[in-house]
């Protein structure tokens, strides 16, 4: 009822706070035989981990992870599988500073407002930490989904005023940004850089699709598949907005030129020639790629002093010290993608109980 | 598991098609004492059903609501409140041309693609008659929310390429469109004739805002207030996008910028000074109005011929006859009222269980 | 959240008062293509219907079942599935007196310490006419039981201090107690005349088996399929204790006599020389029947004078008058039955979902 | 899905096999303000550990529990609390031989049948260690339910077929069997001597009662909390039956004899002056001491050679040596005790939901 759980069939559970003894995740609902490795979820692991480059925070985190249960000779049980972080020797004294201080843009007033207390040591269970849960379930749940020819790739499209023209989607990962258009990339990072030096910080918009969904997958009413994407995305930190298909652009366009229209290729599978719709219609996959854009507001956390108030009250300048990413889209590329894939492996299982006979 | 349910303490389940016998709701989790009577609910339904003007489906159906169980004496009881609209004889005959057809933009082909039938009468349960239960839970969710004086406003925002500038909550009943600017409402409409006159339609955006939310609604992870607007709004059908506060703006500016400050007004009431945020932080609610706003596609419905398929691949040409919404947003605006009033409802009652020692 | 709800993917929710429009249960799970009747349903009503004998009430309802949705040319959709009994036209002025008494035995007085109200026309929320939903949707569940070979027997095993000793399922509808013992049924029909005229009621044992479930039903932890049955039985109003296998019998003996020892049959099928268990190990199923027993109080409802307080707090005598049932258990018999039912649908749907490739 | 989690408000979802890395616990739902320490917890962990006495296995398990998240400065944030102990260096190769065998009793042939595999190692996810996880949340959920006055009690009541026929609290943790009569204790101890001499095992019943319980706790249909009470005890492995009040003692009662008459006492609190029921009535609690009584076979492992068969449906004697609990009851207090208190937090928590005007 707090809230820590996402999904219904391939259920996670993260818990833990960024000062705490560790993080980490539990799937309920991970199905027998899953081949896993250690190595495998690491690896998504280092693609958000901090101290990636200049433009992510120089904050050098290694976020080992642990696989406490569920597996057995290399497969899956069936049983629940939990995943850790240990926290590593934290400094909790420089926030000792903010204790009583609302920083702008983050949750310290609400979760006053809510809980009457909070852990403020490293923004508490409100810090990105949190994500090392999800990031770590999401490799989980892209193995489950490899199993079916599903393949998910996220990528920055825009950055402050600079737009990626190109989808290239074999450069994400050669550059920095992990944008899909290297060119574009360049001008990214130095949107990036320009804010660090003022001590700010800059928004950043995040696409991400899955290519292989067959169709059926989603629920009509209201676990839709893009309800449920829409949720699992607007969950993740700093997020604001949520686009499926050609999103906002629908508005100004007329049903003509927006239905995609349905034809049968070569080898008898229905297709559409278009995809406005972005991969789903009446909240089930129709086969085409699923894409959705996210947006990303500029970090909250800047050394360029901005005014607040402590609890009592009175205005206080603050200047947010430590260390922290200039923009948040490149860590969160592989946060995103996990959102993507957990929502996928829920729907991919819960596909099973939609007939009464059921074939694979 | 099918996904009819929406809430996680005011839990509502919405059932039936539109050719069927009836379409209703469930509320499982309504607190005992709330006095609703059925004019109260009937008079949110009248704003959603058909008919209301020449800008909406000219199909009359009047929709009249009955309450089954979970009232006693004009309060609810706290046991389930069940509330039902008997459907007029629709003529499903006409319907029997596309029973093979896949509508370009519908759902047909991608429910045969999940259950392997449809019940194709009306659109069956991907029929925008299915939100009538939306709309009569959120009638009670309205009144629940009222008590603790917090209310709901929708309005359209845009129609095609029109787009209102300003916000006069007074004229929105008073204008066929639901603008808030009642000079903006005019050429909204005349682009709505347009496109009827063409045989098509076109989109819209829906703006719904919630004042006197207090701070302190929401769960910090999964279950973050604007995560589960996302996805009550994103459950609404044709929809395809969503922002909050400041939504796909944010990308393109600073923290500095973008972070709204905190200051304590003379009643010694935390505020912020601006509210690009959309009154959430952290997932929790900040006591700012909450203010999001909805792309909903042109409808695909159109008389306008354009090519499909039939079951058997088979290339066919379609003209969607029978009387649609030309355009969405008018009778939108009550059905994402309602979605928002649901998850306030939710998270208003979920609130209660925050802290060990609770107080109103 | 109110717990109107049971089942995780074969979900049902029911709703409606005793004198209220109707009563009634949506099922949310359903898989699509499942054949289902009126008249398949109905006939399981008419097994817990008033009326039958003179040990049973001799109020006449005639609890017509309707089907509102979920059903297309005979088979199930995949949508909700939503079928009501209106509530014929019910005299509540008898039940005025006891506005203010709380019947002992009776939901009066906890209704009112948890809600502060109730509606105590015919027991309202608490009569067992709340019980229709359940058998109407335990019908569905046994519908798609069946087409895995899974039949539910119930039948009365004690009345008083008559104990049946038989197994006979062929006579079980053919006496008024639905006894598997027609000699036993004889005596326990002589206990209940005896309690009815004195103005008083009896206890009863009610067993219910299920044969024909295959091994691998249940989920290991809190989901087991015994403790799933057990909260479904004990939901059932007047239950008060619950057996699976040979139940407290265990408690006397020795491991080396409780163990069933594991054979493979000529088929090849693993089965137990004996069940003490009760057809689940671990808490899932092993092959072999499942076999339950409930215990069900004396109806609480008697004319002979009892004291009791009104809301005041003053004395009162008070003696219930209406056409109360003597004895629950021949109409409890399907009620438990679709209890049953609907834990192993649920079940043999989540099996579904325990492995990466599944078979049918 | 799979059921790993129980509870609704106050929800855990436990996790880890014997032979891991750790078994542990996350309550998801736990108010903010509750104040917790590690001792505690330890405490109550300490109860239900091994090698306590002669009559419980030698094995010595010292169970340290660490708490991970949701704590601050000694009291719950609001946040998810994670609890581990870790597994200490466990001998799997003695479990080798038993690789293939199916024990007699035990889960290990249905567990192959769900998931096509299963850790064999100490009984995996099956083994009681799972029942940590309940005692470590149990002990914060009776730290919540002592704030409202609420204690909970476990007893034994039975060893074969040694009945204890007093109820002196006192002396509980004062006799290795946990009973409630001193002078019962020893004839039971000797009964389980003489079990565990012949290589064999013995069954028990234990009660539990929860004192202090406000009316009002409880929901009306499924959710009743008795059913929630029932399923709670019934998921605890071993478990075969279950009572409530007088449980089957009822049947051979009339209703004059077993309805409690209800009185006001003299500081106008509403009592019965019996509690035939046990303390519910209609599923919600009417004040009175909530009393159940669970029977627990004898345990299956027993050094006794039994006859079963292997993977290939070779017949095969079996022998379980290992050292084994030769009766339940003692250790089984604790984690039933647990049980009562998650069932009681979490209605507790939920009766906030019950009125749209909520009073503490």
């Amino acid at each position: 009822m707090n809230g820590n759980s996402f999904g219904q069939v391939f259920r996670i559970t993260t818990f833990g706070e960024s000062h705490g003894r560790a993080v980490g995740v539990t799937i309920d609902g991970c199905p027998a035989g899953l081949a896993i490795t250690t190595a495998f979820v690491q690896a998504e692991l280092n693609r958000r981990r901090t101290g990636q480059s200049h433009v992510t925070t120089p904050r050098q985190e290694k976020d080992r992870v642990e696989i406490i249960s569920g597996l057995f000779e290399g497969e899956t049980t069936g049983m629940p599988v939990t995943m850790m972080v240990w926290n590593e020797d934290a400094d909790s004294s420089k926030y000792e500073r903010i204790r009583e201080l609302y920083r702008p843009g983050h949750a310290d007033y609400t979760y006053l407002a809510k809980y009457g207390r909070r852990d403020h040591r490293g923004g508490g269970r409100s810090s990105a930490r949190e994500t090392i849960g999800r990031v770590a379930a999401g490799a989980v749940a892209k193995a489950l989904l490899a199993r079916e020819g599903i393949t998910i790739t996220g990528y920055t499209v825009q950055v402050g005023d600079v737009i990626a023209r190109e989808y290239d989607p074999t450069v994400i990962e050669r550059n920095i940004v992990r944008a899909a258009d290297l060119e574009a990339s360049e001008r990214m990072i130095a949107v990036i850089e320009a804010a660090k030096s003022a001590g700010d910080s800059v928004g950043s918009t995040v696409a991400v699709r899955a290519d292989g969904v067959p169709p059926g997958l989603g629920e009509p009413v209201f676990d839709k598949l893009d309800a449920d994407i829409a949720k699992g995305m607007m969950s993740v930190p700093a997020t604001k907005a949520f686009e499926i298909g050609d999103g906002f652009a629908v508005v100004d366009r007329r049903g003509s030129d927006n239905n995609d229209p349905f034809v049968m290729d070569e080898t008898g599978t229905v297709r559409t020639t278009t995809n406005h719709a972005g991969g789903i219609l009446g909240g089930i996959s129709t086969g085409e790629p699923i894409i959705v854009r996210v947006a990303i507001k500029p970090p909250s956390s800047i050394t360029k002093e901005q005014m607040t108030i402590d609890r009592a009250g009175n205005p206080q300048p603050i200047s947010v010290e430590g260390r922290h990413d200039p923009c948040l889209a490149p860590r969160a590329v592989p946060v995103l993608e996990a959102m993507l894939a957990l929502v996928l492996a829920d729907h991919l299982l819960r596909q099973r109980l939609s007939r009464v006979a059921w074939e694979h």
